[in-house]
This record gives structure tokens, sequence and C-alpha cells, in this order.
């Protein structure tokens, strides 16, 4: 049966995340409903499953289906129906063998820190306002201690029996007049992982934490070490990787050890 | 008695416009009830009144108030109080003939269009989405017709017995990416003219009208020869500028006449 690749962004704010739950308004679910009315019913798998109020710009969904789609006339119809907060790029036949999750190689995720005095209620709904000034050469600096294979356990909320290694492809912070983001790159990540990283990166940058404090806590293995977890406003999937088409760190990042 | 001036920005998105009306959420209610929970109740002037759905992200409001207010800590409370749509940046007293609205000099806005094939759903809130072509050089040379004293009644909802003759400071577009944006300044705007504007601008980018039609629109100072008026999700008033207080024109704006 012909595999199908469509690709999408969301505003992820009103969502209750974006795997289908019972009662509540979820992405998936959203994106299913619609697909139904164009080509009848058809279960999506998604690369990335984001968490409640995470947002993405560059999700990737498979689903196959018997028959020939004309893919620019669903794609015009997908967006009519899903409004503002869900916009499909693009839809495509795939290889047949094609999964949208097993077969990624690679995700990476922006998160945004908007880092001065007063909230900007124009974009309080993409980054997380941290009002306290933040050094974040620091930040970027401790950055490189998470690039490569390690067990990211201090990082991850535990699913027993799941490993939490995971290997960072690249990881950098930056700061862009007032705000500052982060973009790391893994082959996969384990649940909360960007956002407790966040959570330890934000206590450098306000010299809470040093460089060695920051190691020991990646080190323990141990999710009792961490800081938590931040916002989850601040967060995006901005691509996934697949063999054959990789993806690139941005231009910005300069070591990739 | 003393007056305040209190600066601020909100996203305009979930209110029914800036000035109170009965039984619907809008700035100024959220606002005065905020004030009143902090120094008892005020009657707010606001410099530019907003329609529903306009943002802004340099208002300025003032009212009077027979205390001596410690501005700081009303400024955290208003914040706290009014969640992340709504930030004041600044109170401060001011000489006591301020008034927010008679004593402006001058206003900023901006009108920014997403003009790409597909959506973003983390902009279409703050972005009027064109996913055709637009010619922003075309549309950036007929934006100098605008510039200098003229009768707008061609760009603006008729109030009877009001002029309709403003004079605009500067006018210009240019792309960021996939953005185009439109800034302007005036002594004043009256309504809707800002969103008329991008109406005949967005046709001009679209080849539908040239420099000469653009004209006859703006010399005709007929209502009905206009084209309509621009959603108002891309609008934003960027700042007020008093004597003494002066706005200038963003960096990128070379032609002023």
């Amino acid at each position: 049966m012909p595999m199908y690749r469509l690709d999408m962004a969301y505003d992820g704010t009103d969502f209750h995340g974006y795997g289908i739950q019972p009662g509540v308004r979820t992405v998936q679910g959203q994106l299913e409903k619609a697909l139904a009315r164009q080509i009848g019913d058809v279960v999506t798998v998604v690369a990335g499953r984001t968490d409640r109020g995470v947002h993405a710009s560059g999700q990737v969904v498979c689903f196959s289906h018997p028959e020939d789609i004309d893919a620019d006339r669903v794609v015009r119809s997908l967006n009519r129906q899903l409004g503002d907060e869900i916009a499909v790029f693009d839809l495509r036949m795939v290889d047949d063998d094609f999964h949208a999750r097993f077969s990624a190689t690679a995700r990476a995720y922006r998160y945004q820190i908007l880092n001065r005095p007063v909230q900007d209620p124009m974009r309080s709904r993409t980054s997380w306002h941290v009002p306290d000034p933040l050094d974040v050469e620091a930040m970027d600096g401790a950055a490189a201690i998470l690039v490569g294979s390690h067990d990211f356990a201090s990082f991850c909320r535990r699913v027993s029996g799941k490993s939490t290694v995971r290997q960072v492809l690249w990881a950098g912070w930056r700061r862009v007049d007032d705000v500052i983001e982060l973009s790391i790159g893994a082959n996969s990540f384990c649940h909360q992982m960007v956002r407790s990283i966040v959570m330890v990166s934000v206590d450098i940058g306000r010299g809470r934490l040093d460089m060695s404090q920051a190691k020991a806590i990646l080190n323990a293995e141990d999710r009792t070490q961490g800081r938590g977890v931040a916002p989850p406003r601040g967060l995006s999937l901005v691509g996934v990787g697949y063999s054959g088409e990789p993806i690139e760190p941005p231009e910005w990042i300069t070591e990739t050890p």
C-alpha cells in the first residue's frame, strides 16, 4: 500500500499536545479528522510526539493509503480546514518502507527565551520570559558538554525499561537582540530532555551553576540532580532528518566536535 | 492633581478592541480593573484607540490620581495581574497638562504580511498571510505618494463632520525574508486608514494597480474608490510621539521628502 509523507507546522499553545487523547483537542486529532474528510480514515505516525504547549515548524507525519492522492488538492483542502494553528507544507508519496518515526535519524529543536525586563505580548506564546540578565556565552560554552553520546538520565523523564542514552549532534546558545535561543540536534530525544537542558542552562546563565557543576549533573545520570523542566511555550521541533535527507545545524553553530 | 503616563504593549487577538464596551473583554477594561486593585478607580485616556484584533507595542495611556504612586511596585503588580497578553513597560508622573491623546504629535504603525505559499502558525496572530508573490519595490515606490498633507477620505471610515486631512510623515515597505512590512508615521490617523492603505498597496504588489491609479484613488477623496480594509492581525501601533519626545522612522526608511 502506498505510503505518504506529510510535512507540517503548528502553534501548540491551544492544543493538549500532539498525540490523540479522548475528549481533548490535539494536533493529531485535528489532522486525522481533516484527512478523513479528504481521503477517508487513516492512522498517522508522527516523527516527534510533542508535549502539550510545544510547537513545531518542521514536523513529519506518515500514513499509508490504498489510493493515489491528488496531493496539491489535499494540501489546499487541509489548510482551509485546519485554520491558522496548523499548516501543511507538503504531502507526497514516499517509499513503502518509510516510517516517520523509525526512519528518522535526527531531530532538531529550538528553545527561545525572551530575555528582557518586561514581557512582549506578541511573543509570549512562542518564548519563555526570563527577566534576569543571562550570560549567553557561559550557556553556549556549557552546551558543548552535551555533544556526543551520553546517558541523559539526569535530563529525562524516566520511562522504565527504556534507555536514556542519546547522541547529541550539536548544541549551542546565541543572542539575537532580546531573544536567546538554543539550537540542539540529536539522533533522538528522550521525554522532556530539551526543556530539562534549558533549566540547567538558565541556571548557568544566572551564575548559579558553573561548567563543572553542569558536567556533574550530566554525569550523575540521575533525574533528581536536574533543575526541573522549562515551560513548553519556548520549545519548537524545527526539523527531522532521514537518511538521504539529513538535517544540518544552523549556520551560527560553529563548534560541532 | 498629578498626571501619570503609562506605556504598554498588547496582543489584541483575543480582545474586543481597546476601548471599554459593556459585556466584552477589552484592553482598557482589563487595564482599569487591574489599576483599580492597585490604586483605586481611575479613568484612563489612550493615545490611539485600536480596533478589535489590532496590537500595540508602544501604546501610551494617561490618568490623573490624587496620590503619589510607587510606580515600580504598581508596574510589577499590573504585569502579574494582566498576564501575558498585556505588558506594562513604564509608569511615571508627568506634567499636569499632559494628555495621552491630545498632546500626541505623531503616531507610528507597522503592518506585517507573511508573504509565502503556506501559513506559519507561529506568526498567524501577528501577520496577514498573503500567499501570492508581491512586488515590494512597487509597493514601496507607491508609498511615497502618501507622504505629506492629504485628504485621506478614500482610506478612512467616514465619521460625519470630522476632517480626514492628515499629514503622513513617512511611509515605506520592505521585505525581511518571508515577511513584508509597512512602516508609516503621521500626525494622526483616521479610522481604518492604515488597513485601507495596505489593501491598495497589496493590489499594487499584485500588479492590479499601478502608481497613477493609486494616485487617482488618493485624489478621489472618496471611500468607495478604495480597496477595502486589510485584516487587523497584521497591524500594530508601535509608537506615539510627543513634543520633546518625537518618534523617528525606522533606519531602513530612506526617503522622507
